[in-house]
């Protein structure tokens, strides 16, 4: 496994890799694996010749009070698990290298942003796809893995690679979970062990959606009313949004029908967690 | 040599130049071919095994009170001259297939559209970079040509393929000229026999700039001044801007010094001409 710090260098790599007709499979990260990633990562040695993983805390994704300074981040950690996944490229560029002047053409997103993580974090999903561009372009992957904890983000890159002809075919895969339900995620060490404690009940609440809808609910606005009010009571969080929306266009529903996500984000002292469930159901 | 319309059936083409580890040149162009494509074609032609040029007048480059619907066509005669050059594929999409439907995500450009034709052109140039984004992910050439007649586009392009990484070298090719020094264009056949007669001043005006500097005038204020009065003197159309900047940067200069490029427009009935020259002006 290599590790590589400049984008020159990864060009280089990758242009051999090119030239030896070898697949790429890429998966983006902010580092600080879990299972999660080790999940994408297995699937990426599955279909490719090659497996390239990015480490990189991209800032432009953080607005000026979230944290992007206290985003954890152990490098040997990583370089452990990846190699141990069968990783063959850890790209992993500082800041300075990923922009070291202001860029003369901006990417804003201006679809499917106007709900769930958009509205709450203005700006974040204009950073995702400006690194996205760039690192699409530095490793030029064949399949590019994104984990489906992060719904609207995989529904947001499949807009940038579908409008934008990316040579690339995007991989969804779903949200792995500790055995008490709990999404895997980087952030998860930033819980207090009381909110680690309570914080399954997220996923617990969107089983109880899925029951819900199952049993006929199919009103979102009640359906809705009825979460919150079960989620508020069983935590001491603060819940940021919770939404039922289509899927992927993320359009706001008055019936739960056809591929809907139910979505939650709660903020806890430190840290600000997100869940979501994507189910079929049934047109009448 | 192929003409293909729709992106998949591209895509599919470039797949297989791909796996054969073919290089691809390409030329993108709004069609209505003259000898300054011709000349980026025959360059491309030199040094790549296959020559992609695209014909695809791009309505998100056109303000709404310009020349969309009057910009000339003729793709017989368009075909006619990529044969006789050697093109192995024209990619000739309709409006729909490129814009199906709203993007949903955007690009704009942030630095140097606040002079030249980016001043008097809003939106112009994000027009150019979010066409040229689809079309260099379609074609994935090894290198696209584009002629410095559009000096600010290739300012602009080479902000757009560095600041991204787009794996794809650019090669700016100079301006083609009438015998009579008129700048070859397509809008060229949208003059009238008087206009036609007198747009050679606007070579000629450059020309009488680069004397003035080689002969020791740096002060730009004074150097325009001068220019635009005997450049007005000397043509009925009007002076859209006359400006003297660094390039690539695309800077005002109070000097005269070092890369500068002097660049032109005028407006005549039915069309607006460009046209400049780029010099390397010692420094003191």
């Amino acid at each position: 496994m290599k590790i590589i710090t400049t984008i020159k260098e990864m060009q280089q790599e990758v242009k051999q890799l090119k030239n030896n007709q070898l697949s790429i499979g890429y998966v983006p990260t902010m580092g600080y694996l879990h299972e999660g990633h080790a999940a994408l990562i297995d699937e990426a040695r599955k279909n490719n010749d090659k497996v390239v993983i990015s480490i990189f805390v991209n800032p432009l994704q953080f607005g000026p009070n979230e944290d992007f300074d206290a985003y954890p981040r152990d490098i040997d950690r990583d370089e452990r698990i990846a190699k141990e996944h069968g990783v063959d490229f850890i790209f992993y560029p500082s800041v300075e290298e990923m922009y070291p002047r202001g860029l003369s053409v901006s990417l804003s997103v201006t679809d499917r942003t106007e709900v769930l993580c958009g509205k709450s974090r203005p700006g974040h999903f204009d950073g995702v796809v400006t690194v996205l561009t760039k690192l699409f372009h530095i490793i030029q992957p064949d399949r590019a893995y994104f984990g489906l904890k992060d719904a609207q983000q995989v529904a947001v890159v499949d807009g940038l690679i579908t409008d934008y002809h990316f040579p690339l075919e995007l991989i969804p895969i779903p949200t792995v979970r500790e055995e008490d339900g709990l999404a895997k995620s980087s952030r998860n060490v930033r819980l207090t062990s009381s909110e680690r404690e309570e914080a399954p009940q997220i996923y617990k609440t969107l089983l109880h959606a899925q029951e819900l809808i199952k049993a006929g609910e199919r009103d979102t606005i009640s359906l809705v009313e009825r979460l919150k009010e079960k989620l508020a009571n069983s935590i001491t969080g603060t819940i940021d949004y919770l939404e039922i929306l289509s899927y992927p266009e993320l359009r706001k529903l008055e019936l739960a029908e056809g591929k809907v996500i139910i979505a939650v984000a709660v903020f806890y002292q430190k840290v600000r967690l997100i869940d979501n469930i994507i189910l079929e159901v049934p047109r009448p």
